[in-house]
């Protein structure tokens, strides 16, 4: 058997104690599929008397985590800390600096500095690798970078936000509005205290950043990002979707267009015979569209200790093995800079619900905006006449231009008749 | 850059033409993945003659297959002859010997000589790769291989064959009998003139062997695997199944038990909230259980020219790059003896549909039975009382031993008010 390889952890959370616990576990079936034992010589975390449920051992303990990327005999440093800057950066940094393998979980980190963190990696000659920061347990960044690393990919999008898809799931199972749910969610703990990175859309572009580098060879671009979160959806929009044949779903979704990769975190209105419109709760799912390979569906629980830990540790028998692809599947030299696509230029049907007086040519009015932006509709839902009373309306497109919709609504925001601003969710074409 | 790796093709049939076209596609985006150029030096097929939408170029014609183990300066030999023995083997015996990596589509080889060939690859040096062999364009022997590693896996099953799938679907969507869709689907070329491998089972069954091997490290043993194909089930199994929330899927499925692992291919009803139910046509998917990641799902194309080749050039390109896992992820040397388990040890709910003379007295017959043998009933339907007439009846039961079943039906079908012999469809608890 060849020499060990000796790890260092930074961070102890749920992720990095299930990490330690699965590297425990499983140390000799580990040991058998590397070809060499993998030994944990060292962690850091901020509190040392914390119970983690496991006990140190021959483990050190070391206070400063950056020392963990410095000490000798160290092979490969994990990162398990988070954050885009600071510490978590620092710690990638130096362990990249000193030619030293280093493994995360963090997707902000990728998201913001992932090309400049694959040219120092590569450059000395260490691996840096990610299969945690997307999608948790599912092995998507593997099923990219080697899987699938024939094709050319046409497009890649998924649901990448387990809090988002639960809010979604509930809302549509109970009918209760966005705060409400929310509010349970935070109750059980499926939510953060502070919830504005899942539902405003952020962490699924952090996710949507590093999978757009790794399809299509182009530097991690997070600031190309459109992002909308799901607070605007209400009970009405999932219901309405529903009778149209159509779930809501937080998409992040990245694709060839003729003017550029676009990339874009907003609601989806999915049609229900799609495989993700059937990915429900916490679940993960993420779909790459490829040239030979074809449409290939990826599902698994997006976060958590345990399919978090097996994405690291599958990350870590990777490095054990020696195998060393490039971070974002080409040489971080070599990737195309990014060419950010506005989302004036999208094109795409929609779903509109306005709330409007109902009173005689409101129609009129607003199928003559459409008609002048040369929108065609597609279907049209009208509920509850009563005159005067207000009554949602609801349409869905054909194909458009997401300028052209834009002016369209605009226009029918400023019709006397309209009671509440017209809620525009986009349909997507899977 | 690095020198190039020279490759020889075996078989130019939709697979291998489809594999030409895709290295010669992406040929500059292959060398960047992978640090050096893939050339193809050498093919050998049957008819020269025939029209496969490209040129040779400098590509060499061989007659003779079995030149390509042997001729100087071939690193790697890919073969797409298909049959678990003759020639293909003979080639890959052959070229492993020789100490060359071999990259296969040939589920059926891998299936009846797996182990050995694990073992002659791995005394010279070389790897034996096989993605394409189960699951076309669905990368899940490297999702398994490698981005599940960490982990041990409890269960893996899956829709393995395009072709069932296909023709339970359109049973299910149109009403019409087995016999009837085999015949319309052989008519548009999307079974075989000879279905049997495919509608009895055996295609499931091969890639079955190798999905047990690659997950629960043991030897491959086609042997050990419980095989029955579609023809039994019936229009009427599949709409009782719909009205009690199932749909019924031909899945391939290993499992660790107490006794052993548990290899068997069957039709099975599956709850339609499951991730298979919304797998249809000719679609596959693979669901793997692991102890850290949990249950994880990969949907896509399981065969076609496209998704086949994109799965063997990604085996190429891990040759490329001198990705040496072991072929069944631990050593072959290290596999543990394959240890067959029984069917009559299989454990699980079922599904049964009679029918019978609708007389007083029958149902207390039948129920008197299956109490018995302590088999407890979870639901049953019963239609079209019109006393005399033969009535279907069906039931679903609690978790049963599979003994204890077979004895049950026995004394079923013994009985004189039972019209035709009860079929038996085994629920899967997914």
């Amino acid at each position: 058997m060849n020499q060990p390889l000796n790890i260092a952890i930074a961070g102890l959370g749920t992720v990095g104690a299930a990490t330690v616990r699965l590297l425990r576990d499983h140390r000799a079936l580990h040991a058998q599929r590397c070809g060499r034992d993998i030994v944990i010589s060292a962690v850091s975390a901020r509190d040392r008397g914390r119970d983690r449920g496991f006990e140190l051992g021959d483990i050190q303990w070391v206070d400063d985590p950056l020392e963990l990327a410095r000490r000798p005999g160290i092979d490969a440093v994990v990162e398990l800390i988070g954050g885009s800057d600071g510490i978590a950066r620092e710690l990638v940094e130096t362990a990249l600096a000193a030619g030293r393998h280093v493994v995360t979980a963090n997707k902000a980190l990728l998201a913001h500095h992932g090309t400049a963190l694959a040219r120092l990696a590569e450059g000395n000659g260490g691996s840096l690798r990610y299969e945690a920061a997307v999608a948790g347990g599912i092995p998507i960044v593997k099923a990219l970078r080697e899987g699938l690393a024939g094709n050319a990919v046409d497009r890649i999008y998924g649901i990448l936000n387990g809090t988002c898809n639960y809010i979604l799931t509930t809302m549509r199972e109970s009918g209760r509005e966005f705060d409400d749910v929310l509010a349970e969610a935070q109750a059980l703990g499926y939510a953060e205290a502070d919830p504005s990175f899942d539902v405003d859309g952020v962490d699924t572009a952090h996710k949507l950043a590093i999978l757009t580098a790794l399809a299509f060879g182009t530097e991690v671009d997070f600031d190309a990002i459109h992002i909308e979160g799901i607070r605007g959806v209400t009970a009405d929009d999932i219901r309405f979707a529903e009778e149209l044949g159509y779930r809501v779903k937080l998409l992040g979704i990245a694709r060839r267009t003729g003017h550029g990769i676009e990339q874009r975190v907003h609601p989806c209105l999915v049609a229900r015979t799609t495989p993700v419109a059937h990915v429900e709760g916490v679940y993960n799912a993420v779909v790459a569209d490829g040239d030979y390979a074809e449409t290939t569906v990826y599902q698994g629980k997006g976060a958590g200790g345990g399919p978090t830990a097996s994405a690291v540790v599958a990350d870590i028998m990777d490095v054990a093995r020696g195998d060393f692809v490039p971070t974002f599947a080409i040489p971080a030299g070599d990737l195309a800079p990014s060419k950010p696509v506005s989302m004036e230029r999208h094109n795409g049907p929609f779903y509109i619900c306005m709330t409007v007086r109902d009173e005689p040519g409101v129609m009129a009015e607003i199928t003559a905006i459409f008609r002048d932006e040369a929108i065609s509709l597609e279907s049209m839902l009208q509920r509850g006449r009563a005159p005067g009373e207000p009554v949602p309306v609801v349409l869905t497109t054909h194909e458009t231009e997401e300028a052209a919709m834009g002016r369209a609504l605009a226009l029918i925001s400023g019709l006397d008749t309209m009671i509440a601003p017209p809620r525009m969710i986009r349909i997507e074409t899977l």
